[in-house]
């Protein structure tokens, strides 16, 4: 795991330099001008190196349904997803594997899966992850998707007027579940970790939440969950609690700076504060919220606030790609029309390290990555920069992050391991994966489901429409 | 000019069938099962046969500044874009050979290129746009960028409060340089059309849009301008004609039905149904309003009011890319955040008619163009469908628009001419083009450029910032 990019651009204050890199032993030993060369020599000309982003958001399994279902708002969304053919364990396998591959292709060292768990398999579905995960070399932290309630009980007024069946597990059953997974998969130094994931508040009790909080603390994990991502949701909250979602976490210690919150789309100023006071880290996922006719979460204001923010691609099924540049550029651009000031505006270099060193801070890991550090880890990726989409030569930065790169990818190390190389996968055979993924499916338009057509209604009267 | 697609994927009402697709002569000949072949047979297997898209607005010289200009609101944009290093004839070739490169390879059969003049040099300027486009074999509509008053008049306020020399040419001299360029490259039978384009009420006299509006009726040509991009152009309307930019276009007779006007972010609900009643097209550029900062066109309630929308990529400097696929994608879903109501959602397939029914529509082609019927001009494209990008295998146009394809073109053709063969385009040597590019350029960050700090201040005080 010794290796030395020769002649890479990199990143300074102000410009950029040609430099030498050296890693030893995973680690970044040196950045200097003509350093000796130590181990594999990779040839960085015309090509920039930088610390490897997280898509510090997204859904393996969802990609079986990638592009189905139709444009509908999260909750009706939800309603089409929760009619969708049953996936298998080995299903779940391979879309880790094309999440994975997306992600790393795109700029991405990390993944955080919100796993959706097939029930009665919950930890065979982890354990179908991880070795995905381990497959392709990608450092993981799985978040087994948790929940206590029905899926009903998401629609705001849902417990009053649509009945459902309660939830199949109780919280102590799905608790018990994941402290096993805990103790069978989580092994950071491996670069797999395990994350407490409860849904959100649309689905989980305060019990469900609180055992997490315990079970974060007896093994120093990170907490996930969603967050607000709809105006249904602040509704629901409302009901629910009587107070805002974000107030209601606070007061049973869910938000921590080991917590990070995928969407938080609705927020009040308030609750800016309270995730400011504890830490807490915001997820955007910008496409997913457009897709889904979520909103524009409030990023700069968490930004000046001085909350954490960093990028998720979210599930294939609601944006529907695993590509991380993608999710950044639209991330960074799209604030731009919430505040007429464009001294706010997030800079190409601002949101590189958000989704570098902001995904890492994110997961308490950013005392070792997320930035080009002597000391650091070595999970980096050297871009390409002679594709036609990055040309003319201008600012590598700005042409990766405000164009639309074409296989920019080149290199990319995991823990000094090299993952990509000449811009392939080097762990896995990427072409036996597309054939299993042609092979399991079929191409066709999705008919309007019937969980859908059962809760259309509701969700218009209580929505208004 | 004869070829005969086999099996490919066309959709139909309601999904998908299987089938062949006759071209004879540059048209489309058949659309049935079990056609007999005619000329070179092209495999459709697995791929997607769909009408050649337009980016109905661009400006192809302005790769060469691509990702160099930081986050900015357009005025103080172009105040930056103004102080670029000056470019030459060859290489406004150069970057219309990029931008049509860039359109193909995302589903473009035709260009709008606003075309940016040398000073001086405006013939020079658009033979050297018509060459690169003829060379590459897309469709051209080329509307030279024309205007008659200063730079500085863009800014409200700007008459009085800011300095400057009057502009180079009178209303006069421009329109015989454009009826040159008419009498010389206006070519219609051969893909090259040449349109009307006044730059925008923010820097044209009433003479000018009156003159071209002459050209138009004596040369029977299409108009485009830019209308209402931003908040600051809806002020100056008001203090240049004491109504809106709308109500004076109508008044002086510029919106017809060969009318298409790029951007239109800021227009009143009477706006819009002006702009139906007078059946002018709104050219939509997601990215660019974006990244600009200009706000979100109301492109809902234009279609609700039965205005036809196309779709463009704007320059490359102030997106940063050309690849049309990425602005269908976002100008399809960044609208379900602006209606809560879901039934009136842009759906993958109606981009998919935006794109290339809609944009034919606006440069009044649609009779010959934009869509897969039996005696229309063959500008087609065929989509692999195989990438990892576009799999499982589900709806292939929700694939293609919600997606994020790789590579995804695998044939293109313009007027039942090959331009796009296994993914590469044929008629150019694009590695020589990239050499080019790469050669006249270099990796820098820009500073902030004089006109830029003349002119911030200004700016900040007449925006209330």
């Amino acid at each position: 795991m010794h290796f030395t990019v020769k002649n890479c651009l990199i990143n300074v204050t102000n410009g950029y330099i040609t430099t030498d890199v050296q890693i030893i032993d995973g680690k970044i030993a040196a950045i200097d001008s003509n350093l000796p060369i130590i181990g594999e020599v990779i040839n960085g000309e015309n090509k920039l190196l930088l610390p490897g982003f997280f898509n510090a958001h997204t859904h393996s399994s969802e990609m079986w349904f990638r592009a189905s279902i139709p444009p509908l708002p999260l909750e009706l969304w939800l309603a089409s997803l929760y009619d969708s053919p049953p996936i298998n364990v080995e299903q779940v396998y391979l879309t880790a594997l094309g999440t994975a591959v997306e992600t790393v292709l795109s700029g991405g060292t990390s993944v955080v899966d919100h796993l959706i768990l097939l029930p009665g398999q919950e930890l065979e579905t982890i354990a179908a992850a991880v070795r995905a995960y381990q497959e392709v070399g990608i450092r993981a932290f799985i978040a087994p998707l948790i929940q206590d309630e029905p899926f009903t009980y998401c629609f705001p007024n849902g417990k009053s007027q649509l009945e459902d069946t309660p939830f199949h597990a109780t919280a102590q059953d799905i608790l018990k579940m994941m402290e096993t997974a805990i103790q069978r998969f989580h092994d950071p130094a491996n670069g797999m970790n395990i994350l407490l994931g409860p849904t959100g508040i649309q689905l989980c009790t305060d019990d469900l939440f609180i055992g997490c909080l315990e079970l974060s603390d007896r093994y120093n994990l990170c907490l996930h969950a969603h967050l607000l991502e709809t105006k249904a949701q602040e509704k629901l909250a409302q009901e629910k609690y009587g107070c805002t979602a974000v107030e209601h976490l606070q007061k049973i210690g869910f938000l921590t700076h080991k917590t990070s919150l995928a969407h938080c789309v609705w927020l009040t100023d308030n609750d800016i504060k309270i995730l400011a006071e504890t830490q807490s880290t915001v997820v955007h996922n910008p496409l997913s919220n457009l897709r889904l006719g979520s909103g524009i979460a409030p990023v700069l204001k968490y930004m000046q606030a001085g909350v954490n923010v960093s990028f998720g691609c979210d599930g294939s099924c609601s944006n529907d790609s695993q590509n991380l540049l993608e999710a950044i550029k639209i991330g960074a651009i799209l604030h731009n029309i919430t505040d007429q000031d464009y001294q706010t505006w997030i800079t190409p270099h601002k949101s590189v390290e958000m989704a570098s060193l902001g995904g890492a801070k994110g997961l308490k890991v950013d005392d070792k990555l997320g930035s080009l550090t002597v000391g650091k880890i070595a999970d980096l990726v050297l871009y390409d920069l002679t594709d036609l989409s990055l040309l003319p030569r201008t600012d590598p930065i700005g042409l990766l992050i405000l164009g639309r790169p074409d296989h920019a990818v080149c290199n990319a190390w995991v823990n000094g391991k090299k993952i990509v190389a000449n811009g392939e996968i080097t762990t896995i055979n990427v072409d036996h994966l597309k054939q299993k993924l042609f092979n399991l499916s079929n191409w066709q338009m999705r008919q309007k489901s019937p969980t859908f057509m059962k809760l259309e209604p509701h969700y218009r009267q209580v929505t208004g429409l």
